[in-house]
């Protein structure tokens, strides 16, 4: 039986690392997670991961070809192989295709988990006919992906992209990062439950929100409540699309993209914030982009797997790279090994 | 005598049009200017402009072999090879590349002034070792030409890198694209006008600026007071380098470049307006930026030639990426023609 070709993909996330097998066409074949455990080293969760993949999957199947290993990772930097002291873990500074190339002797590329879903939407996703697009995660924080001429764009040190942190409101609400109103502190999971609790003190509309602390609130609690007409959670969310929209004006002035993707828990939650972004993008826009930039909602999230897939699609969007290179040379007549 | 290969570099301005010859290494053999005449049609501008060139350079001096011509100009197209109906011009829609054709079987490219600053930067100005930058052009307006990779980033229709119209300040000063708070509102020529008459509104300083009419007084007027001293002028060169290195922040998030390089009448003005675009970047950027970004006053003003240098660099960069390919391929024995 003819062997298939994998990549291995890993996301690490702050709580489980998600990994499992993905063919060229964006099937998965086997996964799998395991805690990450980011109060212990990072040398930890590679070696219980390795060791669960090989002795699940590499020591029994043979018929599959491992041909890479793609990471998204917090705070991983391509250019240097590493993550890099990423909050809420005790990792410090880390060599991660280092650490990873002792395990095999395959190629293996790490970035952020917002750019691994920019290059998973162009091989599986949304964006696979795409030149120019911008992809928003919107988890505990906002992420972003930014992709020119279907290439991430890394920018200087590889650290191009932090769309979480433009200004979205001068003197706005504090933000981790040390600085204020940061557009994450506005549009992301937790930005939308600052939202609630500043509408609760402004309206006196009753609403259900009312009986959760600030420490118990989630976005999904603001979601199930707009969904039964909640005044303050339906407020919530057109907040929350409007200031993601007027940001990103100012994104489209840089980038002129054809698309805006959102990725992501908050993502789920549809034309509840994905009307009021679109409006208000628009009237923002400069007239020469009015009328040019689709939004639209991850298609990888449709698999259950978007975070594997994204992983894999690093080396294998790679790997079709260099056989469209052998190819244009084998056309002229060059033979390449 | 063997021939020179030179380009035909044109920067269409409102009022006049410049162009001239030049090297491969940026040396500038022949210029002239004529009056644009933007009332009349386009046609009309070229048919001037090539009977001109065509006498005093073609016709005479033969040991010059003319190997394209690159065209910088208000509201152009790289993709469609067209000036799109540019303000305070009566021309339209105009087909430049194709128009200038007809004269010329030459490569031909045109794109806008920025851009064309921008590689003009990369070919014979600060940027000949960047890989990323953002280019400013502090004018009437505020245009801006974005590198990645050393390419212009043209984004999707063409249109992207419009730093002018980023949003300053929310419900600011009205902008002639019909929004308000856009960024070149505060910071250009015509910006920090506006600036000084809301000083001179809000101070009680004495100042030579209170003897201009809004229609009189020019940043030139305002340069020279700010050196003799003036509080309001030395006031407003802070308050526009303020506002244009906070709105930079947010363009270093989405780009990281490795320098910000600013060009244009503005720019000569330096330190004035440098120090404290620089205070106010530095104080608004995410910390994994800080200390990273490098701010320049253009290389190519220092040259009298800098937008014929810029528009001839549009052709110069193609040849040299053309040559390089060339070189590649004869490495691996490959011959070309």
């Amino acid at each position: 039986m003819d062997s298939v070709q994998v990549v291995l993909g890993i996301d690490i996330g702050g709580t489980n690392t998600v990994f499992g097998l993905v063919n060229k066409n964006g099937r998965c074949f086997y996964k799998n997670q395991i805690p990450t455990e980011a109060n212990l080293p990072a040398e930890n969760l590679f070696a219980r991961l390795f060791n669960t993949f090989n002795s699940e999957v590499l020591l029994k199947r043979e018929n599959y070809e491992l041909v890479g290993i793609g990471i998204g990772a917090p705070s991983a930097n391509i250019y240097r192989g590493s993550i890099e002291n990423p909050s809420n873990f005790n990792w410090g500074y880390v060599d991660a295709v280092k650490m990873v190339e002792q395990y095999y002797a395959l190629p293996v590329l790490v970035t952020n988990d917002a750019n691994v879903a920019a290059v998973g939407e162009m091989m599986y996703g949304r964006a696979k006919n795409m030149d120019n697009f911008i992809l928003i995660t919107l988890g505990t924080g906002l992420g972003s992906g930014i992709v020119v001429n279907r290439k991430i764009l890394y920018g200087k040190d590889g650290f191009a992209g932090e769309l979480g942190h433009v200004i979205a409101e001068e003197n706005g609400r504090y933000c981790n990062c040390g600085r204020r109103g940061c557009l994450e502190t506005y549009a992301s999971a937790t930005g939308i439950c600052r939202t609630v609790f500043e509408f609760l003190s402004m309206y006196n509309d009753e609403s259900t929100l009312r009986d959760y602390s600030f420490n118990q609130l989630t976005s999904k609690h603001i979601f199930n409540a707009a969904l039964k007409g909640d005044k303050i959670a339906l407020l919530a969310f057109e907040y929350t699309g409007a200031k993601l929209g007027i940001a990103l004006a100012n994104s489209v002035a840089h980038l002129n993209p054809e698309a805006i993707i959102i990725f992501g828990g908050l993502a789920r939650s549809g034309d509840l914030i994905i009307g009021s972004m679109k409006d208000n993008l628009e009237k923002n826009l400069l007239p020469v982009y009015k009328n040019s930039v689709e939004i639209l909602t991850s298609g990888l999230m449709e698999s259950e797997n978007a975070a594997i897939l994204g992983a894999a699609a690093l080396i294998w969007k790679e790997i079709i790279k260099s056989e469209s290179i052998v190819q244009e040379l084998k056309k002229i007549g060059i033979k390449t090994n």
